[in-house]
């Protein structure tokens, strides 16, 4: 049996409540359908939060009790307290795993993660967008083939202004002409942080087995190794040192 | 004749009004003693800013005409306002270069664009620090030997709370025991970064030819391309789609 | 139960032959100990091979069946035949892990795969030796605190010539005054690699509880993903594209 | 004044002797094209060399006195001479930069430099190709536009069997609906290399501009930094070490 692995799943479940259209693709809103999609697997011990509860869900306790966290925000990151983010910031830096979806690029917590301002190119035609596995080794896309489609999605184009990822594991094409580094993984501190491209809330991306396979892999990839905070700050010498005057 | 590069040497100067120690090392402050370092290279315009100054002597048109800033500051670092430090990191986004100096890895400006806490050991005996050169054929390691040594220095020891670099230039060997990833490049938007550890206050560092040769040799790697910053936000197809309904 | 690895782990075994000195610290050979050490994991099905084997105990057969191999090798890298080299470095590409260890840098096959020279400075007076922790969240250093030292080593000094690693886990400190990228990783093809730098033969260092729990979990970091190898060579448009005359 | 760069432009030179069609492409050959698009750089001083030159044109005083090589070749990888990529092997370990061009990602002197078999997709059915600048601010691509595109090329796809870049600069997105890391830089020993995937024999590519430039800026990039080769093998002690017994 695998490693247990608590994950929150965390989405703003805005759009559900305002669009029909979203709520038909998701009754349960993306949440509810990332929570079925991944909680076959019998390792994973699922809870999710929204924008709408008390803390966005995201108390100190829910937050000291996730090994991994999705999140999914899109039309109001600037809801997002900023002592949660700092919350979420600090919990990152001391192990737990992230893995941010989609729009969550524009997200508070992915911007003060990556030190830039994650911008990028962005067009909503119901384009055709094919993933590429750039790095066919990485425990990311085991089960993946070399590579994968799907038939509508939102198009996001380079230039993404990220830092440079640790590893980029999947590069898309989009019908229209643009590329885009989907799939790419950062360290801060002791965490671990996945950024994950497809998603738009219109279309049914959350159901496709791929997509589903891949987040299941970074969840795994992403939990953290349970080691202590390291030690800083003022530090006594291990060797024997002249005195200076 | 090389490139010209417009440099500005920002410099908390505080230690040097309330420290006759540091007074009798840097007469000039530390950005004079840098100014003067630098200086012998003709092809630098240098100026210099410090944090009393209005604006902290980093007004939008100081910056716009700024090239390259190098940064040193430690004991005052919640007093750089939040607007200039927006500023600041709005120029690395749009391509201006900066040189982060010892103990500005501790600075608002610095942790913005890492994105961590980028904290580390640290411990003030005036030890040895030898530096060894990782990437001989890096650039900012030009005109260097293999290793070069500090008398006294204070330690700044691993693990240093950092994003993993782009590239890892140089690496200190502490007499304490530590060792320190002491000269670390990043990209962040347009923009160059060059983290250089060595250069406590009450120590001649910046008068050692080899730690000059170094911060020049940074300045002329990390001065921009001059490109137009890149287009964001919706854009038209570049190729026929079919039509989603 | 974790994921059952077949590791086989192979030894130059020549010092132990020749050297009294070698063969009281390892009785069993480098190869026996490392196993011993190694197989209290319960998911690891370990063999050994050794250079004076038919094959030098790679065959097919053996490496088909090899999740992980590990290589220690020395005075006698010239004896190791230009095709078992051929056929480790294929079985790497399909995905093979393999972690390379002390004087192993100079091996064939880690030459063939990192593209240098592979050579360092090195010192053998037993001085010690303290590997410092730089990637704290990385599965590799779990179980491992922020530093460990191994009292008497032989020295391996920078310039180490290697490519940039993926991942530079962890950087030692040496007594004589030199500094080493210890614990390096790299990608080929599917396969993961991990250099590990200790482990000289008249010292004990593969009883040493620390690294040990390095090498077990750098085996469980390389075992392969068993995704299929990617589909190289001519290929038919996945679009429509207009004819060119 | 910008830094003279002595320049060899190394081709094959074997589709212009048999195909009509490459002739009247590039009537003075690839590298005759290459020369005079580079050579309107006046601080380049650009030579050129061919496979059936003896030693391939590519001797110990050419190779001496070469600070950027470029490469091209395709169906005659297998007659250049171990000799000589030893020679050029060793050169870019040194220092030397080393511009690898299109098909030349599977010759003798790549492969070996990569440690990977360097194996992609490919197609020549003349579609269209757009290459999008990942890294905005990296010297290669100083003067490019956000993307470029040339209306027909032969298609190069992923996976691309390489090492990760050290720096991925330049994506390209194909009609046909695969992408490519179409520039990507890697160091070895001293030396920097550029690999660049435009370049099908029948089409006028290193007549395009943008291609020119590109080409022109990664010879700057790559240009060596004439440091002395790092000292290898046993050394001494820098610090007082306690004697071992």
């Amino acid at each position: 049996m695998a490693k247990r692995i608590k994950v929150t799943i965390w989405n703003e479940n805005r759009h559900e409540q305002t669009s029909e259209k979203v709520r038909s693709v998701y009754p349960k809103g993306i949440h509810g359908a990332l929570a079925d999609g991944l909680g076959i697997k019998e390792n994973l011990e699922i809870v999710t939060a929204t924008l709408d509860e008390p803390e966005h869900g995201l108390t100190e306790e829910r937050l000291a009790d996730t090994d991994v966290l999705l999140w999914w925000g899109h039309t109001a990151h600037g809801d997002v307290s900023d002592e949660v983010v700092e919350r979420v910031y600090q919990r990152v830096l001391h192990g737990m795993g992230l893995i941010v979806l989609h729009s969550g690029h524009f997200s508070k917590i992915f911007k003060k993660l990556m030190g830039t301002s994650c911008d990028l190119k962005w067009r909503e035609i119901g384009e055709k967008e094919r993933l590429w596995v750039i790095s066919p080794g990485h425990p990311i896309v085991e089960g993946i083939g070399e590579c994968f489609e799907l038939p509508h999605e939102e198009m996001y184009g380079e230039h993404f202004d990220i830092p440079q990822p640790d590893e980029t594991v999947l590069v898309s094409w989009f019908a229209g002409g643009e590329v885009f580094r989907s799939g790419c993984t950062f360290h801060r501190g002791q965490g671990k942080i996945f950024y994950f491209r497809p998603g738009h809330e219109t279309y049914p991306t959350y159901y496709n087995e791929q997509v589903l396979t891949v987040i299941r892999n970074a969840v795994s990839w992403a939990a953290p190794t349970g080691r202590e905070y390291p030690k800083y700050g003022n530090a006594q010498p291990l060797e024997q040192v002249p005195v200076y005057e």
